[in-house]
């Protein structure tokens, strides 16, 4: 019976790690998993997965556990990942390059169609398939292209304004490096990596156990 | 008056963020700051912000407002921020090479102590003050700066392996790059920075919009 109220957001953020699971589980010729199973490789419980699920149908048969292979694919359709989906990348510095350079993107359903820097030195610089490009090409790339997701690698001073510019041309999802909240229209998603306040929220707990 | 229970993590992940708002106010000269705009700095609520800060006793005068430097020492404090922190990093491919070279980490208590790679060609190579060492000297550099605070950025198929030895060498907190969930003692902390499921959590969303 499939649930009518709709998954929370914690739940949408641990779909793509039931499917990067699954997907190593067929590489590895795993055919049926349990969600005990499935559940040991991730730090979930097999109820918590139980009960994610059950907001998008009826997966697995009691005692036999989930077919692998149609358990992926069904939790990439729900992911939308039944395409490849364009995706801009704002800022080519070292950690723009790494991102660029990063193979699993490609891999996963996503696609980096646009390199773009605001340094004259860079522009022209190939990386990989792309070439990098000036601000000036953003708009007509998405459009281009379609995109709606984009990649922001910018220093924390001109991140807000390159998301404005994004968001004008059109994208809807960020996934913004750059150490600073940005202020977006409310139908723009908008998420973060920013590895030093994820450390700081580990010293945290550190400090407390003492020896410091 | 102080609260007794225990602040919840989602409370310690947003502390940063407060820190870091409130150090860019600095920057800008302002002193005092409402939880109100401090909140829309952030995204975040100021009821939120009062009911997080609750947990560590009382900030801020009804009326006036929080002063901005005495709250960011206090949260620096509460985030054990007083004293730089050393980590080792290993993993020195293009990713590994973009955080060694981030300033983000020095300036925010942070300091890579050590860089590491399994690969000959890349031992003894330079990043900026720190020459990459091979792995049989992990043990030795992490005692050395009594270092507890690790970066994963090697594969996902040896990271494991990695997080074994770092465990064993007495590190307490790793920070993940791996697009794989590690298996560690109970009293070790793991967070992870993982793109492509952020990214795959958009698409959840904009599949939804249509328009694909």
């Amino acid at each position: 019976m499939e649930r009518l109220d709709a998954p929370p957001d914690v739940v949408i953020r641990r779909l793509p790690l039931y499917a990067r699971s699954l997907r190593y589980l067929l590489e590895e010729g795993v055919h049926s998993v349990s969600s005990q199973e499935l559940g040991e490789r991730i730090n979930v419980t097999a109820a918590q997965i139980r009960k994610d699920l059950s907001y998008f149908g009826e997966f697995g048969k009691q005692g036999i556990g989930y077919d692998v292979e149609k358990l992926l694919n069904h939790i990439e359709r729900i992911l939308g990942l039944t395409h490849k989906w364009p995706v801009v990348l704002v800022g080519v510095g070292s950690l723009g390059q790494a991102i660029a350079r990063y193979e699993g993107f490609h891999s996963q359903g996503l696609q980096i169609v646009g390199l773009f820097d605001a340094d004259p030195a860079k522009v022209g610089q190939q990386i990989g398939d792309l070439t990098i490009q000036d601000f000036s090409q953003l708009r007509a790339v998405i459009r281009e292209h379609h995109a709606r997701l984009a990649i922001i690698a910018v220093p924390a001073t001109v991140a807000q304004s390159v998301a404005d510019q994004l968001v004008e041309a059109g994208v809807r999802a960020i996934l913004n490096y750059a150490p600073v909240v940005l202020q977006t229209p409310e139908d723009v998603w908008v998420r973060y990596i920013d590895p030093v306040a994820v450390l700081h929220s580990m010293t945290y707990y550190l400090a407390r156990e003492g020896g410091e």
